[in-house]
């Protein structure tokens, strides 16, 4: 018999794992909520002529196909056969799994363009499936929680972004973490007048490695992919001359004077200063690329500062949502928390509460049939005060319902003995103290709910 | 351009839905977590070496299978590709879509059986899917709420889950059920009495006309496929006597002297007595069979009684969980919660509350950019309090804030003009009714916070 395993790239989730889990999903939806986005669940399977074309040509590599069901073949001619994998796939699938949360949310608001009140605040927090190399911190199938306001071109909604992040990290008590921004047209003009027009993203690669190799090193890797280093060298000198993000935006106009992208993060930071009393953590970084042929506006990321890791969020203002469905102008702006990079996060720094440590509060355990059977009503009273709450399911040993107790991490003892149910006052033992008192049902109750 | 369209089975859920799923699926893991059960997360993909031959001949037609990445013609032959799609199959595709939830338990429990503590309480609620013919009320894409306690035989745990659904329905308001049991033991000792047995499944539909086609349509027909109707007439003569199922379980007991499951369900009933302040709704249906090679023990279904449905709750005993995959002696018993059909149910039946109608509580309409400006801070201080709240994003007619409060069911309206910004009170609209009162900021969320 073949010993069970797991798909490579996926994982099971534990009850540890799934109570943090459930507690990360929660807390990031109360924000969520809290802003006035309103949820959407789209299916996992997409037809391929929604997902395909629209992630580049590796997107459409890395996107999962699911084989028509019945006969598959019945399609396939031998000739597509001979050809190979590419002319057989699209007698063979229709169907893949979705890859990300935006390209259904585009289809969402296409299929329902008449229907939807706009601007239309939407979150969704699903899992996507990608099928890329598994290594560390990289999955093949993981949760997006995303976040889009859709229809509007405020420039609100990039500072009501701005305090949605700050609200969810400081949930979670995670406050070593800095967000970065930039701006597309800054980039494009930054690119352009440094020689680089059409290679922005070379231009951000070797402009991100300042930190590493140094000013002299990065002009000359500009230098050999024929950038125009006199101009970049004066935009360096900027750089290097402040770390005021207003400031530096600020001598940036005046080299780029036609900039709208300038005059829009400067618009930004001044309405952000109707909040100073919020702890922004918030920096201008002129190298920040995020998806260039999607991002028309701001863009913007977080990294936690304290523990080696990607980008935990990202987003940006985008034109173009729906365009490749055949409706134009729908222009939006969207964030997107990385659930399982979180994860790694707030275990690191051990931020996850004591309380998603465990579920169940209190174990009643027994000697025999008869406190077995008066356990039985025990374990009803407590549950209808709502407590988590578990009888030991069969009489026997006292140790070794102890030791389930422990293994697990449920906080609370209660046995029954038959004196006990003489007396109905019960020993009541904190596992994790040792310490134990004789108590009523009742103020057991009082205790567990806190009121005691 | 290609009209973009949703797999044939699937659904989005927008909005309005999206929050009644939340509402059903807290309410459902609110009472697995009080009976003590863990939660558990499997990957939507699952090898389908894990998949295949679990769920007979037809299920494995029914996996969705998933493509092998890159070139995935690579290890197929031609002679495969002649042969046909059954041939091609295992060169193509490795993984599948989960089917169920009690495969992926079983896989789970076999990979970690050295580190798990038993009895293992684990619930898990995620989508399964299945390329079943779309139909009126059947999705390809559905979501299972399972529980299962594992590796004990207590009798206690029929009488927990018992417990549980019913806390489950009265939570939801859902009172119009019936909960049929009946015990796999019973059922073939029945059909081996009436000349039926290796044919419990025909016994079983055949039985289950009686209140459709009568008794003697139901003798005629048993006697066609060879049933011993002498026998049959005398169960039914039993059965037609009385409606307690104790006393029926009794009358059974003596024409089936040497039922175990007779016996195991007269000790369920009587475990129940000591809960007769529960309005149980349980009824003895001997015709109820359910997954007979799969369940062992009691078997049991919830139907709802003033819609017509089919069952949205099911479940049993079962000795035998893991030992498809070498792991044997592994018993316990599980219920699932249909959660499409139980929203299907709770709609129809008006049964959602009025919470699940809206999720913002509050709307922030203005003027002009100095009223919009004010509305920052105000939305601002309201997210403070934890109110899930919004401000419309764009300076703009006021009719078309509240239209948009309207369609989106927001039920409170704030309106600032120059005036209020000035005197700090501002006019507070309950929408549904009208009445409008003129509130500091203080006293709205008092309001809102319902505690004024």
């Amino acid at each position: 018999m073949q010993k069970p395993s797991l798909p490579k790239g996926t994982r099971d989730f534990g009850p540890q794992e799934s109570i943090k889990r459930n507690y990360l999903i929660q807390a990031i939806r109360q924000q969520f909520v809290k802003y006035g986005f309103m949820p959407l669940e789209t299916p996992a399977m997409e037809n391929l002529s929604v997902l395909m074309g629209k992630y580049g040509e590796e997107g459409d590599q890395l996107v999962f196909k699911i084989l028509n069901s019945g006969d598959f073949l019945k399609k396939s001619s031998r000739s597509d056969f001979e050809k190979g994998s590419q002319h057989l796939l699209p007698s063979l699938a229709e169907k893949g799994l979705r890859y990300d949360l935006t390209v259904p949310l585009a289809r969402y608001v296409v299929m329902n363009q008449h229907a939807l009140t706009f601007p239309f605040k939407r979150y969704q927090i699903q899992p996507v499936w990608r099928a890329d190399r598994p290594q560390k911190g990289r999955y093949r199938e993981f949760y997006q929680c995303d976040a889009d306001i859709i229809g509007t071109r405020s420039d609100w909604n990039e500072v009501e972004l701005t305090l949605l992040l700050h609200d969810v990290f400081e949930s979670l008590k995670l406050r070593d973490f800095v967000l970065k921004i930039n701006h597309r047209d800054v980039l494009f003009a930054m690119a352009a007048a440094s020689g680089m027009s059409g290679r922005e993203i070379d231009f951000c690669v070797v402009l991100d490695k300042l930190d590493k190799i140094g000013e002299p090193a990065v002009l000359e890797e500009m230098a050999s992919k024929g950038g125009n280093t006199h101009k970049l060298k004066e935009f360096l000198d900027l750089l290097a001359g402040t770390t005021s993000s207003v400031e530096r935006l600020k001598k940036m106009g005046e080299q780029l004077p036609a900039s709208k992208g300038i005059e829009q993060l400067l618009a930004y930071f001044s309405q952000l200063e109707a909040f100073s009393d919020r702890q922004f953590k918030i920096e201008l970084d002129f190298s920040l690329a995020r998806g260039l042929t999607y991002y028309t506006g701001m863009i913007f990321e977080v990294k936690p500062t304290s523990v080696k890791m990607g980008s935990i969020c990202g987003g940006g203002r985008y034109d173009n949502l729906t365009g490749v469905f055949g409706l134009p102008d729908v222009s939006g702006i969207g964030i997107s928390f990385g659930l399982d990079r979180i994860y790694d996060v707030l275990e690191e720094l051990q931020l996850f509460p004591e309380s998603t440590q465990q579920t169940t509060t209190v174990l009643i355990t027994h000697f025999d049939q008869e406190s077995f059977g008066h356990g039985k009503k025990m374990v009803e009273k407590l549950r209808k005060e709502g407590l988590p709450c578990d009888l030991y399911p069969e009489p026997g040993k006292i140790k070794k319902q102890f030791n389930y107790a422990n293994k697990l991490n449920i906080p609370y003892v209660i046995t029954i003995g038959s004196e006990e149910i003489t007396t109905e006052k019960y020993p009541f033992k904190e596992m994790s103290t040792g310490h134990q008192a004789s108590l009523t049902l009742d103020q057991i109750i009082s205790r567990l709910k806190g009121n005691d």
